[in-house]
């Protein structure tokens, strides 16, 4: 649709109110501007049409709009290694000197001699250890003003760009479009909850209580007066795979309209969205662009990755359920905002 | 501040605009009619124009505005029995012909004769018991599908009223007030997290995703190929005492401005909420009238119970901690909306 200058200045002319005008004015706009077209931009465009117009028959009220984003791979680069890691790394490295014996002490020592090649054979114990160091034995406010200053300040080496500045922009402009159209978006992480919340309002748009995400123990302490939550090296929650059901129902206690994944751990998200009633949008964001971002799967037959695996079962089960996936490299003109 | 008809009609003449003159005279309106004139109604005006007045040295983000409510005693009756605790006795009846063992067993067998004097000393194994053959072993849907026609039915014998009925007017103008002033209002509560939420919103205008309670671990069940959160028997997260410290945290990642409570369960939520910086509003419902409702403590001398028990403990951190004590006889004008 094209609307010259003339015909702006004929409309308004012609409206003698100007709040009616800029509301029918603002249907010309294009609400995703940095996707192309295709069956991408179609389905989401085709999805908010159906659930927020009153006369169609899959409305929405606007209290049960939910809509759930993943955030690494989804909403932002999770390659090389995911954001939080690269937080405990660093942290890991500043505490060293006070640690002598991590020298000699694995998993730490692997990472304090950058052995890259052990670091990628890395389990869930030796991760949970080094959570253990980095984000506990610590207040919740204590463990906040840690994250804070390194989340404004670290750069992504590749990019030479603050970590937050790795969003994606199409995936922004499908967020901020939902919550124009009455939705509640919320971020649903397998990170660790109270380190997203740090940033997730400012770069996200996404208050720290729509903020579901992994959590450690705490603990409740008062016998210095001032009531502490002291953060345990200790899982208590794990949002990821069926967490992600599990995690949404409990905090939310409303089923997804929409789900936004990019991995094996969002399918029980995106199931469990999808076995709801009424208009359903299920997407997963697929890493096929090495020149602007990365190619990773093994699905589509990209290269294998333990960060974010998008495996061939789950195209399989995009294909099967009718879920889409994004296609970084087709669907997306501009992947981040500082592109020009 | 009175208004009389002759002077509405003179200051709507003087009015051009409807808007304007709807807005200056919401402000003579008595937001809290249900409140004698006393301390207990002015700290809550106090605080709201502290906290919402941007003129005010205390002044709160609407953002940052969040207020948590117990419900248990709080915002409802609790006694003689917690009506989720009815909801549990009622379920165990209708159960019991497929359970003849049941007749043989405790704590069942003390539910089915109707032994209260048993039941009163029940412990915490007793009530996981009888949670576990009740409240689990289904999927999520299919337990709010047991309370949804439960409460809307089920009576309160002494007031042979609606459970749901027996909340409290009061405090229902306090969340109104709140939610006018852009506060958000959150159910903080010991009791089942899903069990609140199928009422919540019609009961108290508070959406499911701001109940924040007790849960039983769930386990997320696709091999139908339509998903179930099957509900174990087994605690996840006891939302009481310090659990509302941390539930507060683990949901909403703000520190609450108001809290209202009634009981020692309470007591960490109001510590966390005043440990906050700026305006605080820290408050406990006073169960000292037996005519209208009931009367019970021990606290400032009145019959010791286990359902919803207010310590002599609880009344000297008060006193210490400048919380404000409610008391139900003399600061609530009506308890209830069904009172004429």
């Amino acid at each position: 649709m094209k609307i010259t200058r003339r015909d702006l200045i004929k409309a308004s002319a012609a409206t003698a109110v100007w709040g009616t005008f800029a509301r029918v004015t603002a249907g010309f706009g294009d609400s995703l501007p940095s996707w192309n077209e295709g069956a991408s931009k179609k389905a989401i465009l085709a999805f908010v049409k159906d659930t927020t117009e009153k006369s169609s028959s899959k409305y929405v009220e606007p209290k049960d709009r939910v809509a759930t984003f993943d955030q690494d791979g989804t909403l932002w680069t999770e390659h090389p290694l995911y954001t939080q890691a690269m937080f405990a790394l660093d942290r890991l490295g500043k505490m060293a000197p006070q640690h002598p014996e991590w020298k000699e002490t694995e998993p730490f020592k692997s990472v304090l001699t950058g052995d890259r090649e052990a670091m990628g054979k890395f389990g869930e114990k030796d991760w949970m250890e080094i959570v253990a160091v980095t984000h506990a034995g610590m207040g919740t406010e204590e463990f906040l003003a840690l994250v804070r200053p390194w989340i404004t300040t670290a750069k992504a080496p590749r990019f030479d760009r603050l970590y937050t500045d790795l969003v994606y922009l199409p995936m922004l402009e499908v967020m901020r479009y939902l919550r124009e159209k009455d939705y509640r978006t919320y971020i649903v992480t397998g990170g660790g909850q109270e380190f997203v919340r740090v940033y997730s309002d400012p770069t996200y748009g996404v208050a720290p209580e729509q903020v579901i995400g992994s959590s450690i123990v705490t603990k409740y302490d008062n016998s210095s007066g001032k009531p502490v939550l002291m953060r345990e090296p200790k899982p208590f929650f794990i949002d990821d795979g069926p967490g992600k059901a599990i995690g949404i129902n409990m905090f939310i206690g409303k089923r997804p309209c929409a789900a936004f994944g990019n991995s094996d751990g969002d399918r029980q998200m995106l199931e469990w969205t999808q076995a709801g009633d009424g208009g359903r949008l299920m997407m997963l964001v697929h890493h096929d662009d090495a020149m602007r971002e990365y190619a990773y799967g093994p699905g589509g037959g990209l290269p294998d990755t333990q960060v974010g695996r998008f495996s061939d079962e789950l195209f399989a089960a995009a294909n099967k359920n009718g879920w889409i996936v994004i296609s970084m490299k087709d669907d997306w003109k501009r992947v981040y905002s500082f592109e020009r």
